[in-house]
């Protein structure tokens, strides 16, 4: 059994604090009423949620690193953990293998770059982050992205594990956790379990002293759509826009599609390619539109290079983007080829891109 | 006729400053323009609307109290009323049994309370406040609550009445009442009217000027469904969650019903009475659930001790705590018994509780 | 070409900053990025935007008289053209009619006023502003409105023009302007162009880098219903009610119509022209309803003068000068006559009436 110091965050200072109240492990810790604590100095309710969930989480990988221990008829070595000891078939129920503790805006604005292109996913978990790439049913759009482990607040694998995920649970799920006003958002747990392989998610709300746990099995990655390759293009035309402007100008259009051109360092998006709005046809209602994003553009490249994009594919990407809070988007295109959009995300370290393939353009028109 | 000082809200100050405007009556002053007030000092447009609408209520009760007089054959004995004014017997069309005046937060609060479960109900109107007990259609969910006069900014009851009240009709009228920011809403009068039996409600905005009133018959009460009695049950298990997670809580689970149970001093909301978020069955797409309010549940009674409820119910009572700011539940609950929600305002003085019948579980799980 | 003074809004102080980055002339101006306008003293990214749109401009301006004096066969005279840009006489595509330079507050007021009577209508642009006049298809609601020219940032006609206005194309470009929080929204260019005939409105978000160009045919001003006359009465009754009252007043009745009348100084829009609310049948979900404007009405014409109106117009009317944020409303009706509303906007300028027909009573009651 821990010492209560082996609790996250708990450190001597605190554990004199605690142990004015006989508390000294985290056993003690996990089952203290949270209005016992909040007699103690400095200790307010957000702070009292956060020691006894984290003596609890304490307490359960104790557990399983016990069980492990124990149904492999090993002898636990030490009192923390017991990584090479996997477990037997038969009663297995607890083995976590990862952990990973973040925030809501960071998980959700990640789940949301992969949800807008397919509803099942293959996650890869890795020391290192994770990491996915996904194509559309219609092989119109996709997505490659990495998430690096330093951008969680714990990131714990015991061992690499390709995941069949459920984006709609795990959407469902993390969703619970609020956006942060100041910080980061609710406290989000995510553990990956195996035999059977599941995924279980927990998000807590300090100020409400409620947590929700929800848990369901992942799918066989087996039977998941394998990962596209994502061509390495080149492309010669470079813009980075406002990634709000971007996503309204998608909605803008009375069309389904638009040129994506550059003039100058202005980027455009628009009926013809030139940035021309007369209207092209003899009905009253027929709209010449062009969105203009001066200055976004690098000045390099053919002027006459363009091709033509599903508003819809590219409204779905930016919006994203725009949810996710994406810090910069760059947009490469060439002539009646796809077109990647770039993003990062500087706080969490998330990096990756989208690619969504042209419609074909008949001779001289879209 | 009454003298100024008869209006609610004006003593002799007041009067003094109405004075220099050659008001010296309760009609005058309520016939003055808004803004022949406003030229006093210390009134503005609130104050002034305020004061013309009190003067208003006053020569009504004068009215009504005239009425009852003449038709009653009697004789005006005093000089708050006005006789010669009063309508003859043939059309006592003014009756007034109960004149309630309140402002549209409470107002509103109680009446979300009684409508989460019926749709019209018995209103016990004494002079000691409101009363009224209701069993929805279903008989699954019942309530019971009561709101003392002293939570009311004026209560007289010139007879004690039972009112058949229409309840859609009824929240329709407050609901024109808009939320308070700082305090409690805008004013409400609500007047039970006798021969025919009828309800009246007035809301005034006073920073836009406005006043609406509405007025319906009444439901005879004898064919309203009768109050139900209320079990005196002995329920083993106390907690006091936080009334919005509650209200979160319920509308997170995708099944219609969930066990309540608890765990040391944990309320437990889940798929199993335990808490635990294994999924049972065998689909991809099965999920374990379990909301957990920590520190919430009193620790006595038996652990093993949890009944299964509809979580449409429980939300619909949880929404209607949530919406009309209960500051505290207090849930009972006992093996396969109902569980009782009791709830308290402290700033109007409103107390009961709702119950929820169990849904029946089979041997052994639900 | 021009000077770079030439441009709106840069004065010699601006000059001389713009030209340590030898910018000397619009053209200049209306090319550079604007990440180097920024590195001037006193230069952010909103007054960087407002240059280069301003310069584009100018240049536009230039290119629309160049034109005119080409097709024209005409000589340019100064050197505020650049001649040898224009376009042949073939296609006179750009042939500025009118330009008018406002921002989203004002222009999207002006077309709510229009589009809750019609879809579409003539608009007649002259130095003096713009005016219009239009009825429904139904014969029941008229506006007549008018928009100064000085109640806009800029306002040239060339030559005086009736538009065939398609207001649902209009509202949608003019809709991208967002609102401002401080000021009158984002900035919004309309012009009028001839041969084809055609509207031409460009948004600037200069916030996010972004403008957005719409162009479309306009409809020909014969092929739409002639503007009414909009009869001369003699209306015995004013009341001037809030804004905001009168559009939730007139959500707030069960029934689609209602009598407006006066007590006092009291406006009245009630189930009866009387302001009593005992309602008139035996059911018990019928309402009797008023809605008082305490101190909204001269005291003057007869007080038995009401009329009956469709409150899905007058709700209408009311939410126009609601959203278009009217300073004042005056009502003015009679014995079974028409109602107007005659509306005034102080800081665009903006004036005109509504005019709505009453329903027809039958002998003694609505």
């Amino acid at each position: 059994m821990s010492d209560v110091e082996a609790v996250a965050g708990v450190g001597p200072a605190t554990a004199r604090k605690l142990a004015t109240l006989d508390i000294t492990s985290a056993s003690d810790l996990a089952n203290i009423p949270l209005s016992d604590l909040q007699t103690l100095d400095g200790i307010g309710a957000t702070r009292a949620m956060d020691l006894v969930t984290a003596a609890q989480n304490t307490l359960e990988s104790e557990d399983a690193a016990a069980e492990r221990a124990v149904t492999d008829g090993g002898v636990v070595a030490d009192d923390t953990t017991d990584a090479d000891v996997g477990p037997t078939p038969e009663t297995p129920s607890n083995d976590v293998v990862a952990t990973i503790v973040t925030h809501g805006d960071p998980i959700r604005s990640l789940t949301e770059l992969a949800s807008v292109v397919v509803d099942e996913l293959r996650l890869h978990v890795t020391e290192d982050g994770l990491e996915f790439t996904a194509v559309d049913p219609a092989n119109v759009g996709m997505v490659d992205a990495s998430a690096p482990a330093e951008g969680f607040s714990k990131f714990d694998v015991e061992r690499e594990v390709t995941v069949g995920l459920n984006l709609h649970l795990f959407e469902k799920a993390v969703s619970w956790a609020r956006k942060g006003r100041s910080d980061d958002g609710d406290p989000v747990r995510i553990q990956i379990l195996d035999d059977p392989a599941r995924v279980r998610v927990q998000v807590t709300r300090p100020d409400q002293s409620v947590a929700r746990r929800t848990e369901w099995f992942s799918i066989d990655p087996d039977s998941i759509r394998p990962e596209p390759d994502i061509p390495d293009l080149d492309l010669p035309c470079t813009a980075t826009p406002n990634v709000t402007a971007l996503r309204h100008a998608t909605g803008a259009f009375e069309r389904d599609h638009a040129h994506l051109s550059r003039s100058g360092t202005t980027m455009l998006l628009g009926t013809n390619a030139d940035g021309d709005t007369t209207p092209d046809g003899e009905a009253d209602d027929e709209l010449g539109e062009s969105v203009m994003f001066p200055n976004a553009a690098h000045d390099m490249g053919d002027e006459g290079v363009s091709s033509v994009f599903s508003l819809d594919y590219l409204g779905d990407f930016a919006q994203a983007l725009k949810s996710s809070k994406a810090d910069r988007v760059t947009i490469r295109w060439g002539d009646q080829f796809p077109v990647k959009l770039a993003f990062e995300h500087e706080d969490w370290g998330f990096a990756g891109e989208f690619m969504l393939a042209p419609r074909i353009q008949k001779e001289g028109g879209a």
